[in-house]
């Protein structure tokens, strides 16, 4: 048995001490963390992930800290990943916030971790794919992904939650923050936040209608819920639809697709990130060589593509 | 004379059609695209590069009409590049907004091309850099970046505008946009839009002690100014605070040290892009393989790591 099986054997017990260290060496892609997402990859897959996406000020955190509070009252083990250099998970909101996801910081059937140096999924996928295999084969039940997301990212938390709850406040930017090209086909689920602020009704009518006009009504009809997460308001009903979301996936062909996309991306991120590390290994172990590339780029004596060229042929790709 | 020089040419005394025909090719990725850029980037390095970033509804595409309109009476050439989904320039907006664009699309010193398919930098960064490149070398003056970019991105626009306006609107989230990790360090102006909605004031004192408190006074210490873009108040001054940031890069050690920093990522991004191109291209070129592969990691037979190993051995790469 090695070292990480013993940690493995602790987390699946409920150890957050040995969970928290194996998420550690994930996140900093330490030697062996390809070998315990190898390890615990065929353990995996039964876990809910879902994804709460929208834009900052929207209220996803505290709407999250709802959820999972409610969640918490059926038992379930959560988890929660936060990809948001806003969110109060990673520090970087306002005290109010941060006091208030207290409350499950100190829950052991809660993790929470966020990977706060980046606010895009694509810089981070690799972390945010080994962390949910993490988590997902050591028993956790349900696993939220915040993220701050607009739906045009490289990797689309689409492709990595089973069910995507897109969040929006009224005034946001009304009619700009809706029609982004994107939102209308990504989410599952649209939820108003902040209900009780002035044209939360014609926000909502007009996501309604957006929906409406987008077509979206064939197989899953992607509901358009309000809430007040703050109060706890609407959260329930937006647990009902979450739970309502997967039973429908696991019910139609809906599973099976998502289980291809996400695949094929996941395989993708993998690929993206191998040689993204072979690369800068080679550009490390060869500073002076490109410190002085960079000062022909930067005197317009080279291209970069030229310059990316050579160091291309240093990697032996043919 | 090859049919590239012909267009060159003629886009350089000023034909749109010419310049909009080598846009398409460069965003394409058409054969010819590395060799127009290879051909026109020494003549770069001239013009000054703006980058306009904030939140979406922070009215930024308003603001660089408006800021468009100030320069074109100074008889300077103007190119804008929109990377934002929520943009009048990429027709994600409403109707109001884009006809106030309209004023500057039928004037032929001003080009303006919109990258609607991706809403941060990274994806795109190569036809971005690439377009930079052409509308420098023809000889715009100076060249707008509007993007979403909330300075967490794989490539940043710190790293490609010379000069990096962040706006902002009064209660767009408050603390909470502003306190956004990186936003107090990328940007070399401030600008609160909207400063007649309520708390205006208080939002640019806010930004204005946390600037002191970052220690951002060294050097250039960035301004915070306010405006109604809409009415066009505050833009004469954002002009002229964007042209003294301009001066000083020029006057101080700044311009070099950007050069180096911007020459090192486009350097990155070249790399990246060509891997990414080999690896689509080996994948596209066994389809069948890579379907198979990824059944094999759906069904958990397989980690994405493995199967992502698999390929890079296809690709040759030592």
């Amino acid at each position: 048995m090695t070292k990480y099986d013993k940690l493995i054997e602790a987390a699946k017990k409920g150890d957050q001490r040995s969970l928290g260290r194996l998420a550690r060496l994930i996140d900093d892609n330490e030697d062996g963390a390809a070998q315990i997402v190898g390890k615990l990859y065929p353990e995996g897959g039964n876990a809910h992930i879902v994804g709460i996406t929208g834009p900052p000020g929207a209220g996803k955190s505290t709407l999250v800290s709802a959820l999972v509070g409610e969640w918490r009252k059926a038992g379930r083990r959560i988890g929660v990943l936060a990809v948001d250099p806003t969110s109060p998970f990673s520090g970087g909101a306002v005290l109010g916030d941060r006091i208030r996801m207290q409350e499950h910081a100190t829950d052991p059937d809660v993790f929470i971790r966020s990977m706060a140096t980046r606010g895009h999924l694509g810089g981070l996928s690799r972390s945010v794919l080994s962390l949910i295999t993490l988590l997902d084969a050591v028993g956790y039940d349900t696993i939220v992904l915040e993220t701050v997301g607009v739906g045009q990212e490289e990797v689309e938390v689409k492709d990595i939650a089973h069910t995507t709850v897109f969040v929006t406040v009224p005034g946001l930017g009304d009619g700009i923050q809706t029609m982004k090209a994107g939102i209308l086909e990504i989410a599952d689920i649209y939820l108003v936040n902040k209900m009780d602020l002035a044209n939360a009704g014609s926000a909502m009518k007009d996501l309604k209608s957006m929906l409406l006009m987008s077509g979206r009504q064939k197989g899953w009809a992607p509901p358009v819920l309000g809430a007040v997460a703050l109060e706890e308001k609407g959260v329930h009903e937006l647990a009902g639809a979450i739970t309502e979301h997967w039973s429908f996936m696991r019910g139609s062909d809906g599973l099976e697709q998502w289980s291809s996309r996400s695949a094929a991306m996941s395989i993708k991120v993998a690929l993206r990130q191998s040689m993204e590390d072979r690369v800068l290994g080679v550009v490390d172990g060869n500073r002076d060589e490109f410190n002085e590339d960079v000062r022909k780029v930067s005197s317009r004596e080279e291209t970069p593509a030229s310059v990316a060229g050579r160091w291309l042929a240093k990697l032996d790709l043919k």
